[in-house]
């Protein structure tokens, strides 16, 4: 018996060929066709998954099931309700697939949650049942697992971290359309941006001479060095992505926090910055919390997608 | 076959009789016996319930459990960790009531968990999976329900919504001990602390002349006759209540939030002036959130505790 996660992307579709107890078998990947609305992916999906049964010469009657990871909300029913960088719409992803790949059992879920049960699974929060992941890359992605399965709520939504409101005065907009979303300060762009806000104040930084191509990395790198701009800007994610992840906590309770994403690989000097704050502004029976940097990179999509299989 | 739900409070002890299938036969209530730290609690129940049965002509075989709310969090284990209002620190209450009761089941919770609960299955929530419930009380309480279970989180503290940080700049401390916790604007006693500190600046108001007997109540009422200073007592309270409430939203994404509690029947004023901020700060795939006002009153916690129950 062997099962299969697949994780879908706006540029690349990653596919983990597993064990039926979630071993790692082989990884795939493929380009993801987003013309024609992206409406030939399920089709290149099973297609890809024939060829490598195909290969190893396995039989479809043995697959266990696909998990699918995708880049929007997905419901109880089995429908993701519009993924806007694949160009779809509410796509029935569970029965298409299924319908696709011999009638083999299809579960589908959000792709920040399914990295969350990946992490949870296979990674840094391996045995723990109750974990928060935040992911810090272009944006802030948030999945949480409760009991050992994915909190999806009532259409999906559950675990957007990134669109907490953490500042009510900001005035400028997120790219969901409100004002002060802790995205806009804890992801690679929302540093940036806090950092080029600061030049003003501090005319001597090292980071004024290449200001238009910032990027995440030279803040953190610079704040490490002691620039008093950098790490200015490096302050105000910690503080708010602390007291964020302060309210999560509160509401969910788990016994870790995963931190995956480029900015993640900030290390000591974002754990401090975050904590420093956390720990100012969390509940205090809730506040044993152990703070983790994610470990399976990339494939946390993979491992999650085929850890749904298992999960009614 | 019949249950029971008990509902521990600080003063009274609620008992509810329950068909097995939750239906409410009758109620019972005693005195909490708060002397040598509780430790008649336990023997008082079980003695109430063997004089309910007697006199009733049931058999104990006939129990199908004893679901119980604690003023304080318990784990899955079936331990409370301390009720500071019972005078208790760590009791094993599932095995200690068990004991006490015939080794009949016994499933215990925390009491605003347990009352989210109460009106999930036979309150406001009827037929709702996925809700949240803020109780407005002398503090704020929460519970959340999720695919129809309470989440507890890792040691029984989820739901904590009152000691969500909703504003850093606070120097005042909650009785938790950390400043800016949402029960510090949003309580009983958050809203008359705000009224009493906005005396200087509406030296009118009609508040002033009995300003140290001022209860929530009376805020409410001068609002709705739209006394200034309670109008921004009420606009402070809404302010703080809407944006903590949209970051629960964000978390667990939940069909609707259930509001209990004394100042929760300040009514359509409330909830007005909680939508405002709530559609403001939410993150709009999770908007779609219905306000309703709790129904069970306080039998929500028997309820609750009675449908504990048939939970694992």
């Amino acid at each position: 018996m062997y099962k299969f996660g697949v994780d879908v992307g706006g540029t690349t579709i990653k596919i983990g060929l597993f064990t039926a107890e979630g071993e790692l078998l082989e990884k795939f990947e493929i380009p993801t066709d987003k013309s024609e609305n992206g409406s030939h992916i399920i089709g290149h999906i099973a297609v890809k998954l024939n060829e490598i049964i195909t290969g190893k010469g396995f039989l479809t009657e043995d697959c266990f099931g696909i998990g699918i990871g995708l880049p929007g909300p997905v419901d109880d029913t089995g429908r993701v309700l519009g993924c806007v960088n694949l160009g779809w719409g509410i796509v029935e992803i569970e029965r298409e697939m299924s319908q696709q790949f011999h009638g083999r059992l299809v579960k589908a879920g959000n792709d920040a949650n399914v990295a969350a049960l990946g992490e949870a699974v296979a990674g840094a929060g391996y045995q723990r049942k109750n974990l928060v992941m935040v992911t810090l890359g272009t944006g802030v992605g948030g999945g949480i697992i409760v009991n050992g399965d994915i909190l999806t709520g009532a259409n999906g939504a559950a675990g957007e971290i990134g669109h907490i409101t953490v500042n009510p005065e900001e005035t400028q907009r997120c790219n969901c359309g409100k004002c002060g979303c802790l995205e806009q300060y804890a992801s690679a762009t929302g540093v940036v941006r806090i950092a080029k806000q600061l030049t003003e104040k501090y005319k001597q930084s090292e980071l004024i001479e290449h200001i238009d191509e910032l990027t995440a990395k030279d803040v953190f790198d610079a704040a490490k060095r002691q620039d008093a701009l950098a790490r200015e800007a490096v302050a105000v994610l910690g503080k708010y992505l602390g007291m964020a992840l302060s309210s999560v906590v509160c509401v969910t309770n788990p016994e870790a926090i995963v931190f995956g994403g480029g900015v993640s690989r900030a290390g000591q000097i974002l754990f401090d910055e975050v904590e420093k704050n956390f720990v100012k502004y969390v509940f205090s029976p809730s506040r044993h919390v152990e703070f983790l940097p994610a470990k399976l990179g990339n494939d946390a999509g993979i491992y999650g997608a085929a850890a749904l299989i298992d999960r009614g």
